[in-house]
């Protein structure tokens, strides 16, 4: 078994392998507490919150928090290490709720620094395409960069999945 | 002239460089088959094509296959190096004509996992923006990051081009 | 106090920290002119210049141009170093002025080349989404992969930033 950081940061596009890396990682260090931020409010998200379920083995715990992050690290096995599958997915979740992002985003910040137990957290790169249309997505496009980059500033790794390939810009 | 590998991967983004790095690859041992895969619909699209051909030498043989990909593999000639340009046109191709996406990828891979001659595939990385806001563009960026990680997976040498620039993701 | 090459290109997506760092590379050299291209035609817009705009010491002297990209350049001070942020704002102002890209772009890379003093570009990686819909977005990722390739070949060193980290793509 091998042993993980204290914080690790996998970043990638859609379909990158990254949530698979990640659990690649914990796995290795033989398994822990799957946090999933993801609401399974439609088909499309459904099945791929199943397909991440049956990819786990039963060495893991798993616990669901679409919105409170920081209280759902609190509240997670100390002793374990913890997978959070993954922050764009509570961003999201966070701006819809017509929660203060900045608020939310500091409280993250700060139960990430918190934790004793080994903390691996997914994250999508969204910045590289064209300016989109609406404010919305512009405004979730700059949250998410901002997080990154303070979830980065924090790890002890960071690594970049493209096409299943790991690239370590950190650690 | 230098020697290639089985299976070359370039990856890249819009205008990144990744045809000409690919041609340049395959220039450099000395030529062999362009299998184009883009369909001259519209004006935008013939222009990219006369580009890309008035850029490739008389060293090259062309094909042109739109849709079955694994079938112009097992055609072209099996002692010359073949590039594909490019898998996301292919991909393209083959969703709006309503084909299995799936099978086609598996005998795209099953086809690739055949050849003898070393083949140099281009593809786009197309999951690095916002969510897209439609379900077909969502499915085709899901289908491209899944293709992409199966034929890294099987390729000796994977190279993302950034501005231009190769950077080596494996091999 | 460390020196910079004649010319770094630092790119990045939204919210990379591409500013940030290249603000970084510039003041560790001793400070120079802040070549700002944005143009505050909104609040959102406004709003990130006066960030920007706070980040930077009284060791800056600051021009403005949203257009004339090459005339700054033999305008501003020959001796210091000269900070552009940045080519995708200014692509932008000179495709909405309905210009001549092509012309307007070989008279910014005479310009560089023509620098005694270091030039640090800041700009977007904006092609690795899926295609945009509209003929104009994807005219301008076009036009955006192809400065960024011109930028990037005749640069000393080019530098690709991730959620604030920073990967050394060429020098």
């Amino acid at each position: 078994m091998t042993s993980l950081p204290r914080l690790t940061l996998v970043l990638g596009g859609a379909r990158s392998g990254k949530s698979r890396y990640a659990e690649g990682l914990v796995a290795a260090s033989g398994g822990g507490t799957y946090l999933a931020t993801a609401e399974a409010l439609d088909e499309e998200m459904r099945a791929r919150i199943e397909e991440h379920r049956q990819r786990r083995a039963s060495t893991w715990t798993t616990l669901e928090e679409p919105i409170d992050l920081a209280g759902a690290l609190a509240r997670a096995d100390a002793r374990r290490p913890l997978l959070i599958d993954c922050l764009t997915l509570w961003l999201g979740n966070v701006m819809l709720a017509g929660r203060n992002v900045d608020a939310d985003c500091d409280a993250l910040i700060a139960a990430l620094g918190r934790r004793a137990a080994p903390v691996v957290a997914v994250s999508n790169e969204v910045g590289l395409g064209i300016v989109p249309d609406n404010a919305l997505a512009r405004a979730f496009r700059d949250a998410q960069g901002t997080l990154n980059q303070r979830v980065a500033q924090l790890a002890d790794r960071v690594v970049l999945l493209t096409a299943g390939l790991p690239l370590v810009l950190k650690g």
